[in-house]
């Protein structure tokens, strides 16, 4: 779509706003990226999402989408040409499913991962690490089924699915630093961990994602952790 | 769809469960209702359900779909034939803004609400009555530019966002009760308030909630909170 203006507000470290990249990435869709401070936000964020205040936000042509997987359909929905590829499957139960999963790991996989990083109790972090690899695991055996026998949850292509959980794959190494923990060898998912090897490798994930390298995020959650303790505020 | 099984698992007090009744009745799609208890659930729900082990369930020709929100979307795009209403607006943007306030709803409305129901502590109990309160008013404002001037979210039918928030109306009485307060009284809601009004009218949503009377559930909440106080366990 010619002369349209795609705009996205996001941090470099934020998983939900990798997801939009990945997405965009996948439909060909040129966008314009803005960083945002989130100790100091833009009025144009604060503008975009009223509600939550929060990143990501897509805007298309003046218009704002928030909440990650909402924008994720938003442009499954709105670039639909023929040689665009599709990110949620065709049939409706195949959707659902895909929705599933995805909602899955909202609700699961990033509680158990943000309490490995955040958690100052030593016992709510072990108890967090159990859950993680406990979600790894259910995902390890959803993906036998959802893939069909693909290399990505999406089968031969990424779909919703890959497009929700690649994303966090920029903090594996964060969960282990934070964890003091090697995450595919306390976890017994031969498949997810070889979805893993493959989705990094995937051109729409590997180009979006070069933003959010693992090293440099440790770096940075160190930083903010310490920052945390000292009272400042964030929202990965 | 001729031959087909449409079945329902849910509990008559469940909002997430009234939810799904709505978008059947509104896509006039008959179903089998199968009331669980949720102190002894069915092998039938532990199996559809393996991951959330929760109503509601949706089992169609056998296959079955789980999270409420999703299963109004599988509904949605499974009866699609020109006669059958459409719960979400064509529009991907239209369908972005619906999803924003179904899962504002999701996010913020039900968990203002278990506060009053179920906190012990009167502090707790007092803010969640204040983020009920402005939930609700962000609802009332959302309602302005959402119903584009017609009688529901959805404009002139009810859509994807009544039928998320009506099932919550059956629980009014029950926030009363045990806020001991006054929802309208206490709020600055004239769209919102109207369009409760008119939402119950509806002869979708008046069919489906006709199984949760908010007398009894006044009653019922409050043998349940006797039995949690006793150590018994509830999801509502």
């Amino acid at each position: 779509m010619a002369g349209e203006e795609v705009k996205v507000l996001s941090s470099w470290f934020s998983m939900f706003g990798l997801r939009v990249l990945i997405a965009l990435k996948h439909k060909g869709v040129e966008y314009a990226y803005k960083e945002e401070d989130l100790q100091n936000k833009s009025q144009l964020l604060l503008q975009s999402n009223p509600i939550h205040q929060k990143i990501p936000v897509l805007i298309h042509n003046g218009k704002p989408v928030c909440e990650s997987l909402i924008i994720v359909q938003y442009i499954d929905e709105t670039w639909t040409s023929s040689e665009k590829p599709s990110i949620l499957p065709k049939d409706p139960y195949d959707r659902a499913i895909a929705r599933f999963w995805a909602d899955y790991i909202d609700k699961k996989f990033y509680d158990a991962g943000s309490k490995i990083l955040w958690s100052a109790v030593t016992e709510e972090r072990e108890q967090a690490k159990k859950d993680f690899v406990e979600v790894l695991e259910t995902l390890d055996g959803a993906f036998r089924s959802v893939s069909k026998g693909g290399m990505y949850f999406g089968g031969n292509d990424i779909g919703f699915v890959d497009v929700a959980l690649a994303s966090f794959l920029c903090h594996f190494k964060c969960y282990e630093a934070f964890g003091e923990f090697k995450i595919w060898e306390s976890s017994e998912c031969p498949c997810l961990s070889k979805w893993a090897e493959n989705v990094l490798e995937h051109s729409s994930v590997k180009e979006a994602l070069a933003i959010a390298d693992p090293e440099k995020l440790v770096e940075a959650f160190q930083l903010y952790k310490k920052n945390l303790d000292a009272g400042s505020k964030l929202e990965p």
